[in-house]
């Protein structure tokens, strides 16, 4: 997916965003603004708006000398969401459709997501998906859970292509499902390479025990996103022979949706860009090919 | 007032929304925002908002070539409450505190805004006003009613400063009522210099009937504000003569809001820094010297 002119003010606000989460004073988070500024004419708009997301990121460490500033914020995430694992896992095992209650439950963890709203409560988020009803999310018509179901059916290798922490306790619970009804098919868990905003790395996938489940590999990229132009060869070699790929997240859609290939993407709409790029509505629930 | 750094993602989608109102194609609209990209390292925070404001405007001249993107927008503003003056009227003619309902009517149309919100439906902001309950705007910590009526008591010279089109009108019928109910008053209403998005200029003045009734002259900027260092010697004149100034909308309050003087400012916080930076909330009704 390209980048619209509309990205451009919220590319700013999420530096901003970003800077803040660092603690830097006005000034160096005003320079990360500016260093920002400086990319925009050159920027393509053929580009996906992942590959500023990458650059912006890089900028916010090189000015303020930080690493990874969302670390506190990850770890955070996924303790929150491993706490109430037994009681995510029970709302599960007490359900009629296992596989479509484990897609729910995903699909609200996907909220958790700092890159596009900071002050989100995660607290307030998970109460919200503990006591809600789920019910609504298969209703759109952009979920084809069905499709979804048999493509399963006929594939014997899945990659899955996590987002966010916190999600990634989400996601370990659908593939623990993908595990007991699929237990034929190899499931290999893709995060990214580097830090970037709150994705998801492999010690994210080491803390939440995804890698005594599933292989985890790193895909190599280390935008918001999967640039495959970025990615390793071991990533590519493993996505062009994948018989099916979930692919979680905005931040994966906007990347690979003109990719051609068994690519379900499984997301929450939450950017009116994309709402307007795909025809979808804000808050749809998607799980489809497109 | 300053600018804050939540002010420049803000500046971009300001630009975007301005060069979007003049039909030029998206690669003319990725020139402004190239441009402004580069404005925004050497812009210092302790300028107002307007001052890029300004800067922004002339470059969607720049690029675009279009003088007045808005005229017609303008036009129609105007023309849409010149249509309704009439029953406008009769709201202030009937009520029990005319001068009071004629605040209230002023501050109902500073919502008529595209510099703030590109997609405001004019027609249906005015319909709300004409049948809703204004008696809500009385009831703000911020609205000085009885202090902005006792300093009208003990004033003979007041100078009006016009914000948007389409307000125009609704400053016109509060000036009438300040007109009848101080007689000796003298009242010099104020327009920008040169168009500046959606701003009322001399033109919209004489085509609302505003010199009709008052002396109309120009601050002599042509920022969505008054900025001081920008205006006209004849306008400072009057404004450090002034006994008292009414300032109407954000853009006035922004480029004013530091200065001492028998100033009140008139207007609703529609703009979470201007919210932040004053200690209002968000739709707070002002009516206050700050």
């Amino acid at each position: 997916m390209r980048t619209y002119l509309d990205c451009i003010p919220c590319f700013f606000r999420q530096a901003l965003d970003m800077t803040r989460i660092t603690g830097v004073d006005e000034t160096t988070q005003k320079k990360v603004l500016n260093e920002v500024s400086k990319l925009i004419p050159d920027f393509p708009l053929d580009a996906s708006p992942p590959k500023m997301g990458r650059e912006i990121y890089r900028i916010v460490k090189r000015i303020t000398g930080i690493d990874d500033p969302f670390k506190k914020i990850k770890q955070k995430s996924n303790k929150l969401v491993l706490d109430i694992y037994p009681r995510l896992k029970e709302k599960i095992r007490s359900s009629d459709d296992k596989l479509l209650t484990a897609i729910e439950l995903v699909i609200a963890g996907n909220v958790i997501d700092y890159g596009v709203k900071n002050s989100l409560d995660v607290n307030r988020e998970i109460k919200k998906i503990l006591v809600g009803d789920l019910t609504e999310y298969g209703k759109s018509s952009s979920f084809d859970y069905q499709k979804f179901r048999d493509a399963l059916n006929n594939t014997k290798s899945v990659l899955y292509l996590g987002d966010n922490t916190g999600e990634i306790v989400f996601d370990k619970l659908l593939i623990e499902e993908l595990i007991n009804i699929f237990p034929d098919t190899k499931i290999t868990y893709v995060v990214r390479d580097k830090p970037v905003i709150n994705d998801a790395l492999m010690e994210d996938a080491i803390s939440c025990g995804l890698d005594k489940i599933v292989d985890v590999i790193s895909s190599g990229c280390d935008a918001p996103g999967t640039i495959l132009d970025l990615c390793s060869e071991e990533f590519l070699e493993l996505y062009k022979n994948a018989e099916l790929v979930i692919s979680k997240g905005q931040g994966n859609f906007e990347t690979l949706a003109d990719e051609s290939g068994p690519i379900f993407f499984l997301f929450k709409v939450k950017c009116p860009v994309i709402a307007s790029h795909t025809g979808f509505n804000m808050g749809d629930i998607i799980l489809r090919k497109v």
